[in-house]
């Protein structure tokens, strides 16, 4: 795993704008907000999904670089003052906290920008027609069907209280499209997959999704900022819900633990290619940060 | 002209997702801040582009309408308090001025994603290959080395007096990459062009777009906010740089004309089939918003 996290971060200063290249102070900012932190689970899923179709590992590169910098750019987003407001992110200050608001968005909107673009590089894939569905599946993720349209239902949802189908709702799109975009896009790097493995690895990335969020939430009550790395205790302050204040800390935990088993056995048929897909749902559920 | 501003905005109301598809308020922010005004220029370009290349105008569509969603989401990100502030933008409120500033920073980001999956769907282009050169023009012409780093030039620069080349630097990216992107991608539809005509597109695409900002100094000092449908005299209160702080007024118009006549000049040699694109740069210029 440690070998995978150190090629992506290689991969990402390559593939970041140097500061010395105009905007430099942009591009030092867009440097800030990537490099250096990050669990980079989306990457490694991506990894691990390629397993399965016998991708080979520099092939998954793009995608796996691509659907870090979408993750990227919606941390720098989500933390601005108009959003969560955070001051802090992967244990420094958050982006708009060392650069300035105007900055922040710049440098989120660069990264969408540079996500596309490192996945529509030339000979990623043989088959530009593949790659073609793989731009269309990280755009569909990242956009309002997905990952931003996520976030458009969670600021609906502060001050209510949502039923744990509702939550579910919010999360498959807040954080589950990404996290599904990262084991579709890893497996379309490698050889075709039948429609019933490809379902069944979908119904996997459902379900790590929602561990994912579940533990997320727990962490959130749980943790504390220096672990983190970002401000514990958030959620329950800006009234947001979650599964722990939907659940309650003890039942969200079994919740978890459940959403692992269910990820698990979607896995069963898919035999020693998807062991590192399995190890990290094991990662998922088990992290302290 | 107007058939072609038609058929841009009918497309556009079918790529955008529905208001009644969740979430709605997000989607329904997404059509307000696309539908129903703008000239349209970047898609007239590419159209007119595309027929200096023999490219049907139905296969120019998907290219079209991603360089439109590109350039609206920038205007709904450049309107947001953190950026010009700005409260009214084609004759009604900004987006974060009738959303709030939460839907319109996700806004512009959804039409960002939006842009890319319009421009990857299947088949736009029989070569997929091309198509992905196109996506991968589009996505450098929005990020940091294109216009949200002109963005970020923008930035810095206010306050302090910028020569004409410093100017020049900043809108070759701010509104010059775009306009260019919009010019190769609507080229890139059609026929293959040969080194020499492409190098003859791109110069008129340079020249076009600077005399587009030229004659947008000039706007927003002359016109008053009503025909604009922004707020006028907006760069001397924000103490930015322009073509007219820098030149004055008469020069700068003189300027807008000398733009003129080397993007015509750029044309010479294309023949009957860059007709329209003469036609759109006299637009440019004698525009009045």
């Amino acid at each position: 795993m440690r070998t995978q996290q150190e090629r992506v971060e290689r991969a990402l200063e390559q593939v970041l704008p140097q500061p010395a290249l105009a905007p430099g102070k942009l591009h030092e900012a867009m440097r800030y907000a990537v490099l250096g932190g990050g669990k980079r689970m989306r990457p490694l899923l991506a990894f691990a999904a390629g397993e399965v179709t016998h991708a080979q590992p520099e092939r998954v590169v793009p995608a796996a670089l691509a659907v870090e910098l979408i993750h990227a750019y919606s941390l720098v987003h989500d933390d601005l003052p108009c959003m969560d407001d955070d001051d802090m992110r992967r244990g420094k200050p958050s982006c708009h906290a060392a650069f300035g608001e105007a900055t922040a968005l710049l440098v989120g909107d660069s990264l969408q920008s540079l996500a596309f673009q490192t996945l529509a590089e030339p000979a990623s894939l043989t088959d530009s027609n593949r790659q073609l569905d793989l731009l269309r599946i990280l755009a569909m993720a990242a956009g309002s069907r997905g990952m931003a349209g996520g976030q458009a239902i969670d600021l609906d949802s502060v001050g209510k209280e949502l039923s744990v189908p509702e939550l579910e709702f919010m999360h498959i799109h807040k954080t589950g499209a990404l996290i599904r975009a990262a084991v579709l896009l890893g497996a379309g790097c490698g050889e075709p997959l039948n429609a019933e493995n490809s379902g069944k690895l979908d119904r996997f990335a459902k379900f790590a999704g929602l561990a994912f969020q579940v533990v997320d939430d727990l962490l959130d009550v749980q943790g504390d900022s220096a672990t983190l790395g970002k401000t514990a205790g958030k959620d329950a302050m800006q009234h947001k819900p979650t599964y722990v204040s939907a659940l309650g800390e003890v039942r969200a935990r079994e919740l978890a633990h459940d959403l692992r088993s269910e990820a698990l056995a979607a896995l069963v048929s898919l035999g020693p290619e998807a062991a590192r897909l399995r190890e990290l749902t094991d990662f998922i559920v088990m992290r302290s940060n």
